[in-house]
């Protein structure tokens, strides 16, 4: 089965998106028969990566489509039931790799969330009309606030940890103490009491941010959108652009986008992902590229970049490396690159930096090895750079008779930062901080012995051992455990600081991933395989 | 068998201590045949735990007993070979609990090595007179500085992920990018080439300091020695104290130390551990201390305690859950600190506290629960409040008649850091840290009363209730999957920013860990099972 990321609002089966003015609604309404794969029903608005996939569309649309958005509601039509996280049958009928792939994107979601109100001004708050367990929490927890039914029964819960063993992996862990800095013994508590806290107790230690009797919940939530929408200082009234379908042709050895190509080599196991640089000549105010609208390169084809990686981590497990090339003019890549730079005030060119941003976000959690191949006619420069030096290495032909350039923009120098916190140069440059003044302060391209001295890129193999030198790296690297590879490149890509993103993919994601191979939950007696079954689990209680 | 962390120089197999005024030479000389299991030898200078206990000893011994020390130099008394690292066969073929917990060990000793050097002044230095490799070199890039042999043949070298399909454990990827800022493409080459690179390579990527001719080394060390010392701001001519052997009484239900008491439920998979506080009328002058040396509460307790978690640790798998608790007075222990906190600027009261804080933290990455008991007759004051603090949860008892107090001292507002860099108060109130303020400045002992409006205590049942409420939270606790516990206790207890220590235990750790797990490593066809077997590894190479 092929995973398909592409959806649209008349597609949804699980939500429905509507907008009022500065108000949109995201109500869930999961049909426990329209699942993914077979072998479960999703009951009581759990969920699995088929709707994530909607929720996800869902906030990437309100943020192109819906600029006037400026508070987005996230509740449920289901009674007395916001949501119950992940569906456990799925997972625990799910191989290890499909799980640690749902939940890497179900992470990759909330985080967008976070993204749209930090840097778009869309606030995002949890109306919880009912119980809100596990992912449904961490959905909850993931919005700037959070508002509960005061029933009598309706709870916010963590139960991974009492009642299947495994994690909370959505984040939940992290954003509790680090997000909403719960007291860590309370915490404690709370992840481990499987029925959950309601409102009074909930509110008192840092939960939710507060609770309204059934009768006054939709009055309460009422009033505080409006003090949301007043303290909005996003305010925009101008008309969003439609994000279209994808178009691309597939077949057994790829994908061919308008901008992306995907070459995959299965008896390889590696892809070569080559990337199109932008048409010369394309519009410099934001009124023409609100025309132009999806069509518009930066868009377009990191559109199409973001489907190919998740197509890549899903569908083409084997697929251990991609080495990424590009095609196209520099100064096409830099005159871009400077129209996004010039009116990155404009909330369209905004939304189009912070999609790239995400997207190279979206590679540097990736799974996979990433080799970035300059060679002649490849556009290396600025946004494009940024794919090479956010690979593993970086090799670039140094030819006798012909130039090859590359060149950084001022969109190396902040706009599309790591989860990190950092640009991918700095985090590069750790030791030299300097060599960024150096980079920038020459206002040129680089060729490649320009490149390999000022640190660009890992290697510079001249035209006769070029081929030889790229094959062997590919053979070397497509030989190694993709295990160790794996633990290895989430260790050496994020130098520097941490932050709370990085503490849920580092931390908490490796801690997930262990546990997700443990026999204490997923062996024949393990938690998440005996859930709803009459036999209990048994634990090997070694601790680890 | 029953793993015993005490050592010392003159027990020692596998390294040689000697000290020339400021300068200490610690050389490792690893007897093949004195393994602490069986089934391998430990060739090459490779090692196994018993050779990182001596290590550890090593580096606390030359704290206490050789405060002239400014210089520590580490080197080998094998030709052509520095260290090759943990054992691969002792590895192979130990359980998946203890791979965990040697890991743990031998990434504290490295710790261990840079507080020594960042807060002590022995500056280290790793005088490689041959080839390190894997942990061989995890031990070099521990200490301030490395110098290699340029003889043709040795080189630094990270072979675990070609050659063994797991990371470098203890620490490598870590510090290669983020304590010797090693750009990251340089280090996936290097942590991907089995053979490694050699000096001129290696110095200028940043993995060595500096190489010489095998005919020059001796006079290149001797010279950075001599500059070393020239530099050392730490000068220090007082004489050090013994650290005698540690004497307990082991039964069958636990071990009683002087300060410390171990007593063993294994039936319910819980210890209780009791810390006794100190007497009254300790001196409180350094010169007493001196002269009193390791018998002194502070030191020896600590001691006591970091034995007793080590203990536990390793030879008590089962025991999930530790309740701490505590006997003694108040006034004696505030008495303690007060003594500790005015004379921090002399030499041994620093390294007295510096060895408090480095056991605190050692139970801070402890994998078991813990829940701290305060009862009638406690003294949780100062440093050993610090362990409630610690703890996941904390129970105070609410009596009506008589008073239960806890109190802080000088200690608990930043001498004993967590390994995230803040102490653990702050680490608690991070969502208020006004509240240290208050606590600090309120200059008084708090009842329970008290301590739970403060927060300073999670649940503070009454007499009626206690026993009852005790019993169910421990039932509760350890009837838990321990590795969900494991888990979520490391991703809550670390709240706040990150250090280079916290990614080592956190992300790095977690990772191993799981690679530790997944068949491409110890499975059937793994590398690690099938490491030097005439059978190759098989991956699966769905990249997960």
């Amino acid at each position: 089965m092929i995973i398909n990321f592409q959806t649209s609002p008349e597609q949804y089966k699980h939500w429905r998106l509507s907008t009022e003015g500065p108000v949109a609604t995201l109500s869930m309404d999961v049909q426990e028969d329209e699942t993914l794969a077979e072998g479960y029903k999703l009951k009581l608005n759990s969920y699995d990566l088929g709707v994530d996939i909607e929720l996800a569309d869902a906030v990437q649309r309100l943020r192109f489509e819906h600029p006037e958005v400026g508070v987005v509601v996230i509740t449920s039509l289901k009674p007395r039931i916001f949501c119950a996280g992940a569906n456990i049958y799925m997972l625990g009928s799910s191989s290890h790799a499909f799980k640690v792939n749902f939940c890497k994107f179900t992470n990759e979601t909330r985080c967008s969330i976070e993204d749209s109100s930090t840097h778009s001004g869309k606030k995002f708050l949890a109306a919880l009309n009912g119980t809100a367990s596990g992912g449904g929490y961490e959905l909850a927890i993931s919005c700037d606030e959070i508002y509960l039914v005061d029933d009598g029964n309706s709870a916010v819960s963590l139960p991974e940890v009492p009642l299947l063993g495994v994690l909370p992996g959505t984040g939940g862990l992290t954003r509790l103490v680090d997000k909403r800095k719960v007291r860590r013994d309370r915490a404690d508590v709370f992840s481990t009491l499987a029925e959950g806290l309601k409102g009074k107790r909930a509110k008192e230690w840092g939960l939710i941010d507060d609770y309204f009797p059934t009768s006054k919940f939709q009055e309460g939530m009422a009033a505080r959108i409006q003090s949301l929408i007043e303290a909005n200082s996003h305010n925009n009234s101008a008309p969003g652009i439609k994000l279209n379908p994808l178009e691309f042709e597939s077949g057994p050895d790829g994908r061919e986008y308008k901008y992306v190509r995907v070459k995959l080599n299965r008896a390889q196991r590696y892809a070569d992902l080559t990337i199109r640089g932008p048409e010369s000549g394309l519009p410099t105010t934001p009124e023409e590229i609100q025309a132009l609208g999806d069509a518009y390169w930066p868009l377009r084809a990191y559109r199409e970049l973001d489907d190919a990686l998740l197509h890549l981590r899903v569908n083409e497990l084997e697929t251990g490396l991609v080495c990424i090339r590009s095609e196209g003019e520099i100064d096409d890549v830099l005159a871009v690159d400077k129209t996004l730079a010039t009116h990155q005030d404009h909330w369209l060119i905004r939304e189009i930096v912070l999609n790239m941003a995400r997207v190279l976000r979206r590679l540097d959690l990736t799974a996979k090895s990433f080799f970035a191949l300059i060679e002649l006619r490849s556009c290396f420069a600025g946004n494009v750079l940024e794919l090479a030096i956010a690979s593993d290495r970086t090799y670039m032909l140094n030819s006798p008779d012909k130039t090859i350039d590359v060149a950084v923009s001022d969109l190396n120098a902040g706009p599309l930062p790591m989860s990190n916190g950092l640009t991918r140069l700095r985090s590069r440059f750790l030791s030299q901080p300097d060599r960024l003044d150096e980079i920038f302060g020459l206002d040129r391209s680089f060729d490649t012995e320009d490149a390999e001295e000022l640190g660009l890129v890992t290697f510079a193999p001249d035209d006769l051992d070029w081929e030889d030198e790229i094959r062997v790296a590919i053979e070397e690297r497509t030989s190694l455990s993709p295990d160790a590879l794996t633990g290895m490149e989430a260790s050496l890509r994020f130098a520097g600081p941490e932050t709370m993103d990085t503490k849920i993919y580092g931390r908490l994601t490796a801690w997930q991933n262990w546990i997700f191979q443990r026999p204490n939950a997923v062996g024949e007696h393990g938690a998440l395989t005996n859930y709803g079954k009459p036999t209990q689990a048994q634990f090997d209680f070694r601790r680890t």
